[in-house]
């Protein structure tokens, strides 16, 4: 008879026993290269889709970000791409106020990191392809794609080496502290009402070797229920927010780590 | 501020809105082609992965099925393949004794409904590769893998018509009720203990237009950490469980419905 | 040291022998499910992309035709799927005069057949990522994207039996023979000039064993060098051919031989 | 009508105009990530597929280099990953006699720089899913299939810096000029026969930025006609192909350029 084991971690199918991991994990993604494209959007737009008690923060941010994760340690040196979308908020919990970045969505083109941040972190990702990053003429760009319709497009143009000035407000959040936050969510069996609702902290570390700053743009695709049967809507309301100001672009490579041993992932209340 | 609405289904990220289901939506799969290789195991190797309340049923019977979905409905038309692993099993609850299939494991080669088999369902759905099946002189084979690394073999050969008899027994589990039954599990935020963890039961219903039956067999490949690193335990374990005796494999067509208004999922205790 | 044999069939690479046939080797394939949208265009438009001595049919049709083909004999019974474009034309040559359909492109998701029908036939295949067909409400749809960009989107709607008089000329050609025709080309070493340049026929016979007919629509994307780099010429050519008028769809099921012992694929002049 | 411009270059479908490459067209690849194992094998059965007038080298060394091409000019900044074979020979022809490498086959994971290398280099081109490489432990390795069947896994461990001495040997002839060497072959219309067939030498220059040295290893799988229809003939050849003596193998990172002006591809005679 299998029997759980306290002190291990468990996914499903648990009846294989724990997750797979080598002795120390090592959650080391060694070579990122991303693309990212901050905006200012409309409050009460983009406030629509927060939970209580996440508050919009003091200026209404989101941002839309390519990485190309190379090299990750979990995965035996396999890596993945991802398209981010975030929105600069507060979360005014009854025990703690905390300001950082909501996951929004996250769109990644590989299962198993998918399966481990819904699960284990409350990290809301999906599943599309997503191109490579390409650079033409220094143009940075990507797609997104599921089911043959295109989600977005990702453009960063005009590149240029950041100023000391620059370098120390764009590279500082990434390499900092910049406290994700999500909601893990359950459906009850059977799908009507909750089974698991918490909101989550999972802080990482991203160490940037390379920054440059230019103009960026998202171009996302309104989709139909035909086109897209399980993401439209995620879709089609990222696309209906409003563009109120564009904020420098980046484009960056380095390396991140998603485990700090004094910053465990945790809920927050 | 987005509030949930009681009365609907949810999944991650749920602060864009419920499920996109269209109005009275359909679970209906409306192509299906399966390859199906039962053999008897050994009892007590199978029983290790059976949590209690679960036994070995009446024969320690374990089944690879392959299937080819094409037209699924709530995919909007599109399809995937599968590799399912089950075994007979007695659930004995405290209240209710239920015979049946416990789902081991399924691989399936689309997110989508991997994330919907997990959450809802309690199917201990993870990805893989899974080539469509090809006919060479009568034989059918495919092949499932990761990271570019095998996970199995399988193939039917001699396929003849069944005989009269041969069509009720092996027709009838599919057309009728087999009480598939699963291990819904979430892990307490962290990794560490567990925060769902339920036995659940997801009836539904196949329709076979034609049957041959043949002999049949499953190569599995035997896997290390640095080749899959998240399913190598599994694939192995199953690779080590011994097939005692083969039982006739079936290679069908037909389609299914996931939902059966009268027998919808639920916990079983 | 490495010598062809004069009698056998070679494709690059040729000195590890000749192409891998089975004996009597079967070209047939066993299931063919297709989309076909025909189309009347402007005459001098379409003439613009015919070489001497091929002129526009006697109606300027341009038939675009979705085909999702499986269990393919030479291919070990694996599958693939395609998108072609063809003209309704004469061949006015100096030997021959022949009606048929001339290949203007056809695009594929599997290397293997592009390689054969480029190299050995003289059909304009290129590669694209295509979904398989779905089916909503009884509309079928697909879908065409190379580097995460969409080439087209293609559909059927308000299908329905055909009457016994059109099952005789929409079933008749697919069943018959339509002498399909290219144009095997390559260029010198280096680029410039030519090597090879001959015109083709490669006769086929598709027979049907269900039709049903409807209204189509191929939707095409303009496309930049950015986007498609290889391509994009020829999706922005079709995409400005005109729609005169829109001629019956169909969709349709059946098997396909590609070698017809009395009609073999030749050279025409 | 539609007619050859004769100062252009096309490829098929030549009727929609010439390659559709950018004014002074860039043939970079901005960053190359290699693996690359030599190995000296047995004269005589490398010898069996070189035909006349290539000899084997002075060493009978036979080179397996995985390749993840990226930011590829060409291609509008997109990438793919190849698995190359090559041999050391010398082309005695009645004109001339040149050392370098001899192409054997040439596996890459997309259609487009595979055509362009067949029907315009003579470079023996074919397609397989190739894994980006991934790093676990210092350990490089990446692996190759088809049709869901591995063709080769390739290993590189215990790297190390190269010595100066090294780094003359082995970063000389990569980044010097190699003489890299091909067929071009297509069979005459309709199989049995040819219509082209010259030997070619198509240089290129790759600089490195990165050298280590290591253990290498290639592990080939034998295939039957079942598992990879187009290709087993080639792969089981080189898997029968003894390994006497391993060479140091290498990882290097860096960049190529496939144009030189000063010595353009051409036909050997």
């Amino acid at each position: 008879m299998f029997k759980l084991d306290p002190d291990s971690r468990y996914m499903m199918p648990a009846h294989f026993g724990p997750r797979p991991l080598r002795k120390n994990p090592s959650f080391r993604y060694h070579n990122i290269t991303s693309m990212t494209v901050p905006f200012i959007t409309d409050r009460d737009k983009l406030a629509a889709y927060l939970p209580e008690p996440f508050e919009v923060g003091e200026h209404a941010v989101v941002t839309v970000t390519y990485v190309c994760n190379g090299n990750v340690d979990f995965l035996a040196g396999h890596g993945y791409n991802m398209v981010a979308v975030s929105a600069a908020v507060v979360f005014n919990g009854e025990q703690e106020r905390l300001e950082g970045n909501y996951s929004l969505v996250v769109w990644e083109n590989l299962a198993d990191p998918i399966l481990v941040g819904r699960e284990l972190q409350g990290i809301p990702k999906i599943y599309a392809d997503i191109e490579d990053h390409s650079i033409v003429d220094g143009s940075w760009s990507t797609t997104a794609s599921h089911f043959g319709h295109k989600i977005l497009d990702m453009q960063i143009t005009d590149l240029r080496e950041p100023t000391p000035e620059e370098l120390q407000v764009y590279g500082r959040a990434p390499e900092g502290k910049d406290n994700p936050m999500g909601w893990r969510y359950l459906a009850a069996y059977g799908g009507v009402g909750q089974c698991v609702s918490e909101y989550t902290t999972f802080p990482s570390q991203t160490e940037f070797s390379e920054i440059r700053l230019g103009q960026g743009r998202v171009d996302w695709n309104h989709l139909t229920w035909e086109q897209n049967p399980t993401q439209y809507h995620i879709v089609n309301a990222l696309a209906d927010l409003p563009v109120v100001m564009e904020l420098p672009a980046m484009v960056a490579k380095g390396s991140a780590d998603l485990l700090l041993p004094d910053r465990l992932p945790r809920v927050i209340r």
